[in-house]
This record gives C-alpha cells, sequence and structure tokens, in this order.
C-alpha cells in the first residue's frame, strides 16, 4: 500500500472536527436573524404585515415571542419528560446488559463493562442529538417566519434559514457520532484490547453503542411520533373537518401541541433513528471486518472513512443551494432540496472509489459467512458494495417521490378516487402504498444479492453504509421540513400577511416531497443493517459453537426456525398495530378535549376571539399519551428477540429476524408511502379550483381527501418510520446478546429445543 | 396390522358415495319447496305480504319469480363467460404443464401426460364444484324467502332450507372431490404404475390435480370476489351513502348485480377455493408419503381416509341442526351454526384416533426432509399431527370470532371509534385486524413445531388436512350465508311483509359471524398446506440432486434465497394492491354507472317508480371489470414462480415461496377481520337507537361506519381470502415443476446463479 497523505485516523477526525464546526457556522447564520431585527426596519415589518393591520412592531414582535415560546415550552417539556423515562430504562438496561453479557460470556466483566459502557454512550449521543435537533429547529422556526419577506430575497432568505437549521443538525449529529463512535473505539483499543487478535472482542463490545442508539430512537420515534400524530390528527379532526377552521388557526387549542409535534416528532424522534442506523451499520460492518485476517486498524474503519468523505461531500454540495443556485422563486425550492440529494449521490462515487483504493489493502481474503470458502475483495469490489447502496438509495428515493408526489399519475389517480368518497380513497391509497413497495423491493434484492455476491456480508454492511453516506444531506433536508412547517404555523397564529404563509406553504410542499426520499434512503439502508447484523449475528454464533451451529447456514426447515418465521413475520403487524391504535386513542382524548372547550366557551370560536384557548391541556394530553403509549411497543420490540433467545434458542432467532425484516420493509413502505400520498393528494385537491372536476376546499371531495390524509399521519409519521427501528434494534439486540444466547444449552435455548 | 373389515379403499368409496348421495337427499328437500306452493296456501301468502298489499297469489309469485330469474340468469351469464376464459386458460397450461415437465423428466411422456391429464382433472372439477354451488345457491334463495313464515316453524323452515341448501354444496364437494381424486390416483396405478417403486412418480402426477384445482380457485376467488365486491361497493356508495335508500332497494339498479355477486363471488369462489386447499393438502400429504419405504396402498392414502371420515362425522353433525336441537328462535341460529362447528371438532378426535389405529402400520420409519436422519412414526403420533389441525383450526376460528363479532370488544371499540369520524374508524379498523394476527400465527407457530418436530414434514401436512377434516360442515355454512343474503335482498326487492327481511337478516348475521370462523379454518389450513408443499418441494429437488442440493437444509443465508424472500414477502402486497385496487375501479364504474341512471331518469328514484331501472348496464359492468381485472393478478401469481425457478433455480423459488408465505399469512389473516370488523361494527351501530351513544342509523356515526364497511368489503372478500390462494397456488405450481426447474443447470436456473 503507498504510503497515505492523510490516515484513516486522521480523516475519520479531521472530518467530525470540520462537521461539527460547520454546523456551528450555520447556527450563528440562523442566529444572525432576529425577531425584533425584522421588525425594526420599518418597511419590512409593514411587508409582513397584512394591509390595515393596525398592530405595532413592538405588538408583533411580543405576539411572535409569545408563540415561539409556548412551542419552545412544550418541545423542552416534552422532551425532558421523554427522556426521564428514556434515562430510567437507559440505567435498568445498562445493568442488564452487563449482567447478561456477564452471564453469556462466562464473567468476562471487561467485556461486560465495556459493552454497557457502550450501550449507555450510544443511548445518550442519541438522546443529545435529537435535544439539540429539537433545539436548533425551534430556535429556526420563527426566524424562518420572519425572513419570508416579499420578493426574491425573501425566497432566499427564508429558504437559508431553514436550510441551514437543517444543516446544523445534520452536520452536527454526523460529526457527534463519528467521534463519539470512533473516541470510544480508540480508548478501547489504547486502554483494553490493543492486540489485533482481541479486536473481534472489541468490536463486540462496540455493538453496545448501535444498541443504545437504537433503543433512544424506538422511543423517540415512537413517543414523538404519537405525540405529533395525536395532536395533528386531533386538531385536523375538530379543527378543519367539523368547525371548518384552518390549520393553525390560533383559535384551535391543539395547534400548539400540533407544532410542538413538528419538533419532538419529526425532528428529535427522527434524528435519532438516523443516527441510530449509522450507528448499527458502522457496527455491523465492524464486527464483520474484524473476523478479516490481517485486515489493520485502517482497513478496519473503512466503514467510518466511508461515513467522513461522505461528510466533505455534503459539505460541498450544500453550497450548491445556498450559493451557487440560491433559491430565489417557488419554483426553485423543489429542485434545490433534490439537486442536493442527487449531487451529493453523484459526488460520493469518485470519492468513495479514491477513499477505497487508498485506505484498502490492494487484496484480501475473508472467510465466508457460511460453509468454509474464503471470499477475495479488492478495493473495487469494496467500492461497488457502497455504491450499489449509494445509488440504490437514490432509486428507491425517487420511487418513492412518484408514488407520493402529486406530480405523478398515482397521487393524482387517488385525488380522482376521493370523487367518489372516503372509502375509495382509502381503498385507492392502501393499494398504492402496496404497489410503491414493488420496485424499491426488487432494487433492494438486488443490492443484497450483488453486494453478497462480491463481498459476502460484508458487502451489505458496506451497502447500508453507502446508503447512508449522505446522511448530513438526508438529514438536513428532513430538519429542514418541520422548522418550514412551523414557520408557516407561526405565520397563521400571529395573523401575518397571508404572502408569509404562502412562502412557508412552498417551503414546507417541497420539503414534504424531499422527506419522502429521505424515508426512502431510510428504510432501506434499515434493511441492509438489518441483514448484515443478522449476518454477524449467525457469524458470532458459529464461532461460539465451533462451527457446530449454522456452519452450512442457516436452515429454514428446522421446525422451530419455521415457527417463529411466521412470528417474526407477525410482530411489525403488531407492532403497526400498537402505534396506530396509540395514535388513534390519543386522537380522541384531543378531540374530546378541543370539543369541551368548544362547548363550554363557544365564544372561542369567534373571529377575534377576547381570550386564547387552554393550549396547555392538549399539550398534556399528548404528552401523557405519548409517554404511556411507547412503553408497550418498544417493549414488544426489545423483548421479544431476548426472550426468544433465551427460552428458545438461536435457531428461533434467527427464524424470527428474518421473518420480522421480510415483513417489516413491505410494511414500512406501504405505510410511509400511502401516507405520503394521502397527504399530497389532499394537497393536490385543495389546489384545484372550485370550478374543476376536483372542487377544491371545502367541498365532498376535500372532505374525502381530508379522511386519507388523517389516516395517513400515523401511517407515515408514527407507524411506518418506527418499523425501520423494529427490524434494526432486533437484529442488533439478538447481536449484543449472541453470547448470552449460546450461553443456554449451546444456543438451544432454556427449553433445550 | 389386524384384519381389516372396511379397506381404506372401501372407506374411501363409501364415504364418497354416502356423501353424493346425502347432497341429493337435501337437494329434494329444499326441492319440495316451492313459490307457488308457498302462495296457494291462502293464510301463509297473507303473512309474507304487508298489511293492505293488495297483491294477489300470481302477482308475488309473478314478481319473486322475475326476481328470482334475473340472478339466475346473471349469475349463470356470468360463470359461463368466466368459465369460457377459464377454459382457455387450462387448455393453454395443459399444453404448457405437458411440455415443461416433459422437458424436466427428459421427455418421459408418460410423466407429462399424466401430468396435464390430472392438472385439467383438477381444474374441470373445481369449475364443476364451483358452478354446482351457483346453481345450488340460486335455486335455494327464493325458497329460503318463502319458507320464511311467521313463528318457530318459520324460523326452522327458512333456517333448514338455507342449511340444506349449504348441504348440498359441502356434501357434494367432498364426495366430488374424494371421487375422483382417489379414481385418477387408482386409474395411473391400474393402468401405469402398478410397481410400488413407481409410487413416488404416480404421486408426483398427482399434484398436477391440486394445481388444476388452484388455479380455477384463483381466477373463481379473484373474478368472482371482483364481481361480487364491485358491485356491493358500488350500490353502498351511490345507494346507501349519497341518496339514503336501503340496502337491496329496487330502485337501486346495481341491485341485482350485487345479488348474483353474492353467489358467483361468496358460494362458487369460496367453494373452489376450499376444493383446492383440500386437493393440495391430499397431493402433499401422498407426495411425501410415497418416499416412505414400504408404507403399502392403504397407508399412503391414510390422509384420504381422514377426510372420508370427516364426511361421516358431518353428515352425523348436521342432524343436530336439522333435527335434534331445530332453530325456533332468532337466537337459537347462531348457536345452532356454531355447535357445528364445535361439535364435528369434538366428534373427529376420537374417529381419527380410531382410523390412525386401524389404518396406519403399528410403527413405520420415515426419511427426515433435512439430513440424514430417520424418524419413526406411530398412529398416535399422525393422530396427533391431524388433531393439532382440527383444534388450531378451531382456536384460529374462535379468536377470528372474538375479533369480528359484535358480542364482543374490539368490535364495539370499532364503532365507538366511529363518534370521532371515518379516519379513527380507519385507524382502528387497520389496526384491530393487524392486532388480530397474532393469536393465530402464534398457534400455527405451535402447530408447526409440534408437528414438524413429531413426524416431520408428513405431520405438517397431516395437520392441513386435519384443519380441513370438517370440510363439509364448513362449506355447509359458507354456502349457507350468501343463501340467506340472497333470501333478504328477494324479500326487500319483492317488498315482501318486513318480517320477512328481519328473519333472513337474522340468519344472514349469524352466517357472517361463522363464515367468519371458516375463513379462519381457510387461512390456517392454507399456511399449512404451503410449508407442506414447500417441504414436498424441497425432498423432491433432494433426490433429484442426489442430496447435492437441500441435504443441509433451506439455508437463508445464500444470496439468491435472500434476496428472494424479499421479493417473495413483496408478492402478496402486490397481489392484495392490484385486487383491492381492480374493485375499487369497476366500483367506480358502478357509481357513476348508476348516478348516470338517477341523472337521467329522475324518477327512478320514486316511491314506486313506474319503469325498474337498467339492472344488466350494472350486470354488464361487474362482468367486464371481472373478467378483465383477473388476469394480471393471477398472471402474477402463476407466473413469478414459474420465472423465478426456470431464471433463477431452486434456491430462488425456496426464498420465494417461503417470503410469500410468511407476509401471505399475515396480510391474509388482518384483511379479512378488518373487513369483517367493520362489517359488524356498522350493523351494531346501525342496531344502536337513536337516543343512545352511536345515534343509529342515518346519524354521522353510521355514515363514518359506512365508510369502513365499504373499505373492508374488497379486505374481506376478495384480496383477503384470495391470499390464501397466493401462498398454495405458489407452493403447488413449484412442486409440480420441480422437475423442470431442476433441469436447468441443475437448479441453478437458467442464469447458472
Amino acid at each position: 500500500m503507498e504510503e497515505q497523505l492523510i490516515t484513516a485516523e486522521a480523516m475519520i477526525l479531521l472530518s467530525a472536527t470540520v462537521a461539527i464546526v460547520w454546523a456551528y457556522i450555520n447556527f450563528c447564520f440562523v442566529k444572525r436573524v432576529t425577531i425584533s431585527g425584522a421588525f425594526s426596519d420599518t418597511g419590512e415589518s409593514s411587508a409582513l404585515l397584512g394591509d390595515g393591520d393596525g398592530r405595532s412592531a413592538s405588538e408583533i414582535v411580543a405576539r411572535l415571542t409569545e408563540i415561539y415560546e409556548a412551542i419552545y415550552e412544550g418541545a423542552e417539556s416534552f422532551l425532558t419528560a421523554e427522556y426521564r423515562v428514556c434515562t430510567q430504562f437507559v440505567v435498568a438496561f445498562t445493568i442488564l446488559v452487563f449482567i447478561l453479557i456477564g452471564i453469556g460470556t462466562e464473567w468476562d466483566t471487561t467485556r461486560a463493562g465495556l459493552s454497557a459502557l457502550s450501550f449507555a454512550l450510544g443511548a445518550f449521543t442519541s438522546m443529545a442529538s435529537g435535544y439539540l435537533g429539537m433545539k436548533v429547529a425551534v430556535f429556526s422556526n420563527v426566524r424562518t417566519t420572519v425572513s419570508a419577506t416579499p420578493g426574491p430575497e425573501g425566497w432566499t432568505r427564508c429558504f437559508n434559514v431553514a436550510f441551514r437549521a437543517g444543516a446544523v443538525m445534520g452536520f452536527a449529529l454526523c460529526g457527534l457520532g463519528i467521534l463519539v463512535l470512533y473516541g470510544t473505539a480508540v480508548s478501547y483499543k489504547v486502554f483494553v484490547y490493543p492486540n489485533p487478535d482481541d479486536w473481534v472482542k472489541l468490536t463486540e463490545c462496540m455493538t453496545g453503542y448501535g444498541l443504545g442508539g437504537s433503543c433512544i430512537a424506538m422511543f423517540g420515534r415512537v413517543g414523538g411520533g404519537i405525540y405529533t400524530k395525536a395532536a395533528d390528527v386531533g386538531a385536523d379532526l375538530v379543527g378543519k373537518v367539523v368547525h371548518g377552521i384552518p390549520e393553525d388557526d390560533p383559535r384551535n387549542p391543539a395547534t400548539i401541541a400540533d407544532n410542538v409535534g413538528d419538533n419532538v416528532g419529526d425532528v428529535a424522534g427522527m434524528g435519532a433513528d438516523l443516527f441510530g442506523s449509522f450507528a448499527e451499520s458502522t457496527c455491523a460492518a465492524l464486527v464483520i471486518g474484524s473476523s478479516f485476517k490481517d485486515f489493520g486498524w485502517s482497513a478496519l474503519f473503512y466503514p467510518v472513512v466511508v461515513s467522513s468523505v461522505g461528510v466533505f461531500v455534503c459539505l460541498l454540495v450544500s453550497f450548491i443551494a445556498t450559493h451557487f443556485r440560491p433559491v430565489k422563486k417557488e419554483r426553485d425550492v423543489e429542485s434545490a432540496l433534490k439537486i442536493q440529494l442527487v449531487a451529493s449521490t453523484a459526488l460520493m462515487l469518485p470519492v468513495v472509489y479514491a477513499a477505497s483504493k487508498y485506505y484498502l489493502p490492494e487484496q484480501f481474503e475473508i472467510g465466508a459467512a457460511v460453509g468454509n470458502r474464503m471470499v477475495t475483495l479488492y478495493p473495487w469490489s469494496a467500492f461497488v458494495c457502497v455504491s450499489a447502496g449509494v445509488v440504490g438509495g437514490l432509486i428507491i428515493g425517487l420511487i418513492t417521490e412518484y408514488y407520493t408526489s402529486h406530480s405523478y399519475a398515482p397521487v393524482r389517480e387517488l385525488a380522482n378516487s376521493c370523487k367518489t368518497g372516503a372509502a375509495t380513497n382509502m381503498i385507492y391509497g392502501i393499494a398504492l402504498g402496496y404497489k410503491s413497495a414493488i420496485i424499491p423491493v426488487i432494487v433492494l434484492a438486488f443490492i443484497v444479492y450483488g453486494s453478497f455476491k462480491l463481498c459476502d456480508l460484508y458487502g451489505v454492511a458496506l451497502a447500508a453504509i453507502g446508503m447512508l453516506s449522505n446522511l448530513a444531506t438526508g438529514l438536513t433536508i428532513d430538519v429542514y421540513g418541520p422548522v418550514c412547517d412551523n414557520a408557516g404555523g407561526i405565520a397563521e397564529m400571529a395573523e401575518l400577511d397571508p404572502m408569509v404563509r404562502e412562502k412557508t406553504d412552498a417551503l414546507d410542499a417541497a420539503g414534504n416531497t424531499t422527506a419522502a426520499i429521505g424515508k426512502g434512503f431510510a428504510i432501506g439502508s434499515a434493511a441492509l443493517v438489518s441483514l448484515a447484523l443478522f449476518g454477524a449475528f449467525v457469524t458470532r454464533i458459529r464461532y461460539a459453537s465451533n462451527d457446530e451451529l449454522f456452519a452450512n447456514g442457516v436452515n429454514m426447515l428446522e421446525p422451530v426456525t419455521f415457527a417463529f418465521l411466521l412470528i417474526g413475520g407477525m410482530v411489525p403487524f403488531a407492532f403497526a398495530a400498537m402505534t396506530m391504535k396509540s395514535v388513534g386513542l390519543a386522537a380522541m382524548e384531543m378531540v374530546y378535549e378541543v370539543q369541551r372547550q368548544f362547548d363550554q366557551k363557544p365564544h372561542l370560536l369567534d373571529a377575534n376571539p377576547a381570550e386564547p384557548p387552554d393550549y396547555d391541556a392538549c399539550i398534556a394530553i399528548s404528552t401523557n399519551a405519548s409517554l404511556r403509549e411507547m412503553v408497550a411497543p418498544g417493549a414488544l420490540v426489545i423483548f421479544t428477540p431476548l426472550v426468544t433467545g433465551i427460552i428458545f434458542g438461536v435457531n428461533a432467532v434467527s427464524g424470527l429476524l428474518v421473518g420480522s425484516l421480510v415483513a417489516s420493509v413491505q410494511l414500512a413502505i406501504s405505510m410511509s408511502n400511502s401516507g405520503g400520498a394521502w397527504d399530497n393528494a389532499k394537497k393536490y385537491v385543495e389546489k384545484a379550483s372550485p370550478d374543476s372536476a376536483l372542487k377544491g376546499k371545502g367541498s365532498d371531495i376535500h372532505k374525502a381527501a381530508v379522511v386519507g390524509d388523517t389516516v395517513g399521519d400515523p401511517f407515515k409519521d408514527t407507524s411506518g418510520p418506527a418499523l425501520n427501528i423494529v427490524m434494526k434494534l432486533m437484529a442488533v439486540l439478538s447481536l449484543v446478546f449472541s453470547d448470552t444466547f449460546f450461553y443456554f444449552n449451546k444456543g438451544k435455548g432454556f427449553l433445550n429445543l
């Protein structure tokens, strides 16, 4: 190998530092916008207020501050409450990890301790990411609102504020993730396992990091998802459907809770989710890589190098949106975001090729997961696997967009189906979701086959890493969306000029489309990560049993394996049922509360009510419901593999993981896309003029479309995306506790099946 | 073995004869009721007509005959059209079977010819069963209507007519199935393969019978399902929702099509489906059994003996409903039907035990599907496997009932969710369906594990046979339902006294609940059949490859296998999407047609319109839509395994089958139960008084419930039950063409992966 100008270590640390600095720079940009500043210049102030709006600058600043603070406080208090529950869980589970790994390793306390430590670190990094994201989002929403001044500069300014807010989260999370992960690994190497022969143990202890990240992601996604959708569905059901008041109208008591929800669900929850994917895919690749002979520390951390160079790529690409092709009109918004995704994908390819050539040995051999074959790997074959992930992610994303954007036939057809009522809208929407999974699944199958064949399980892990390599860009866009959504909400509540709302709505709409693309990446990578983790689990058990188990692969026709294949396929459905019903239940509570307020104080519905509604009651309902309801689905996902492994053994776990993977992928894609399509079909109907075939807002067709949108809310923002975590979490958990499972009757479980 | 008083052969032939004779006897009972006879006695005639109904006996007889004939002609012409398409398919596919098996066996024209012949026989038996069922149902519907005289005798009479109509179909189908299957086997033995060493080949040729039955079942279920639900959904959407006219109102142009649909979808389609299950489970057991050494013809046909003794059990049990505990009031109806299921299950156990002891060797050894182990079987172990199926089916059925009957909490909760609108009803209903799969899947997993462990794959096949052993009873109840539904429709259209409609509605409601139980049996047995067929496929490939393939089982971690696991999981979703959308599309066409008639002739909506609406236009829409739309999903299911096997090889097929099995089970149970629950939640709301919390008919709550019911129609009667066939058909197809798949690069497919 040629001499390296920049070692892998230096590259990783450099990228983490650059990412964090870049996040801070973006934060400074956002911070420069102030509420009072926007109104000190009289010209702008009057432009943001409607004609004949008699409020003074100080009045409007006070109103904006009031709304912003209400959202801020709601989000802060929810996350505090949620993280209090999570911390209790983390403390208890850290102990459990220690004990179970202790049992599995016959009290190798070093491994048990380090695994527990990794778990706690992963969990707290995840919480930190979520908290940070929420803070940034809440900080930026009102700043986006006041930047939406008329004309092209307004477009540029408000887009940039939201986009940079996203970048703060995107880059900070990537930097933090890489830094903590690599820092942990280096510490373990320096202080505990300096000998390369022990790196298998080292990487095993590291898997706790992925588990910790994933557990918090689970609670974040589910808790946040229930919070945001309970508020959203509840607000829509009473507000829009019954009383015909617009979304985010300040008279609706659930409106603040709805805006809080965007921050805790779509920002904090999703940040934790993607952080978990990153951590797990890296851990899977490390575990598999550590079994290779003479691989060396640098080569072992090649997967992290891929993520590191991804940071630079995303950073460069972000200039396209802010400098080379700034947004100047409505049309620019969607293309600006899409260019981010396409350009970062395109740029990744040569960069990854160079990194592979530079950091990987010219040729190396790895043992196949199944049988006693050796597989020869080259830098180009690793590059092909990573690229398959990078490109495959984009394809899946674009297919997702095709099925969920109202620029294309499927959503338009869905909108048309509303003409015959809500029932046909439902039938078409569910069918659309199911259908939308066909091509993504074929693409995934293709990636699995190709990367597996080329580089065995290591290839699958690399494909997952590849799909997540432009994570910073993906996260930027994902955070951008809720910020714009909130910005619009604030504009509506502060009764600013409709022009402001139009701008933020356009920003939000483009965000929805690109968020759909992002979801495609998230689900695809989750499937690959799960398979890689499952493969690592099989490899671990194989070594632990000295080739007595799984040496010839995992046999589907083992009675217990097949039985658990069926049960595994059931878990995601059960999980979806629980989370959907939680949203439904909480939404109904919300509806009753809003209705109660309107019944008791009918004047709340006046055009300019004398007193505000009781926002806090609604916030309390969402908070309590989500904290209460996130426990059961979380427990299902965490304890099913644990109990299965301990009681029924490793064959049962294999069936469970594969069954759940197969069903989760379908269900996650279908639910996310059905939900997205319903949302955009409703928007498409709303955009139609009253004279057109679709009749537009307020018509029966619109009402049918709103039913779809409401059903779609938990589909696309609670159950669907949480299913990503279901498959990953079950797999990483099995990997972490593989030695423990093996301990019971040599992997045959407590029942010795 | 002790000397047999009745040989297996005699038992099988006897049962088939008894079944057919018993079907004929029941037919004679039904035939004794005549329309004119009911009105010749003046007392009854006036009781069936409302007070002040001035129509004479001859007028009402003419009206009833007119309606009955319209339904009859619609059903007849649809089935003729459908079977014309099916016949074309069968002819073409018979040739394809001959060619492909010819290729696979290197032109062993005997096997190719016999397989093709079996295929054609299975297909035509299935068509005959469907046609017979439709004939009986159409013949009996009006007879049920006119038997619904006031008082307890009325209850007894109309229940008995509908029940006996069901029995005609139930017993005729069982008798026909057993007779043709066994007759074919004996002919092959006598004329072609007298040597026991050749019975492996004989049973392989027999599998074509299962394939033929299943192909027709596929078209029958999908075609019939689209027909009936297009009419039903369309009629509901315009009639109930828009114009507020009641179900089956003669003013609704779609009403005849709706009643035709019950006969072609719920009777003919479902008859073909269950016939297919019977044929396939028997074929799977025969193929596996034929590989046992020194097993003997009688023991080989033990699975058919189980079905045969089932006929006698069902026959005896039917006397409970008609003689020992005749129906005398509304409450008796549901318990009468439920007793049928429970009693036939209970009585099966001792009978099967005796048959096992009597017809199976005291001990015999079979080769395990995986590895080189031998498994020792005893009559009691075979009995345990069959019983697991019998009892498991009942448990799954009762769970299904719990989730779909409005006597229990889930449906009541669902009805309550309608208070906050259609959206929460949808969310709760989908969640209910997903949740309802949990216990059935665990029960199935338990059966799979237990029977597999005890008797290897043979045990799984026996469990499937067990679950279908009281098929005659199940079919009786399944046909009973649509007959009562039609009877009510006829009463409504002929404007008979509301008392008649109340009676038929009560019969129908009880039928819905027990039909739900029947669906549980159907789905559970389909899952077991598929696994047994998959096992038989694996065994076949293993022998064909001389233990080079699958000797150590089927490895999930083979790249191509895993890739196709994902694709297999996608197929049922794609299939459900296609069929649901077909229903949606056809229903929308129906809505437009009905609306067009009302728009052009507003007087059609008058209380007593001068002219009838154009029923035929609606029948044509349903017919054309279903013939057009059944092709694509059928092709998907038939050609996916075929193309996969030929191009990608047998590892790919394994992944495909298992993936599709895992996903189909979940989706089939969920969709059927969601649909059933929505239907009954709507009925529960309708039964509520206007002063109660649920407000009753016509309220907004009711409208929300109707949306659920409408969405549930394709769920429970088109896509859900057709998914049974998806898993079975793909598996039996792979088994039939296993040699062909192996022919291409020794099972590695055309691409030589």
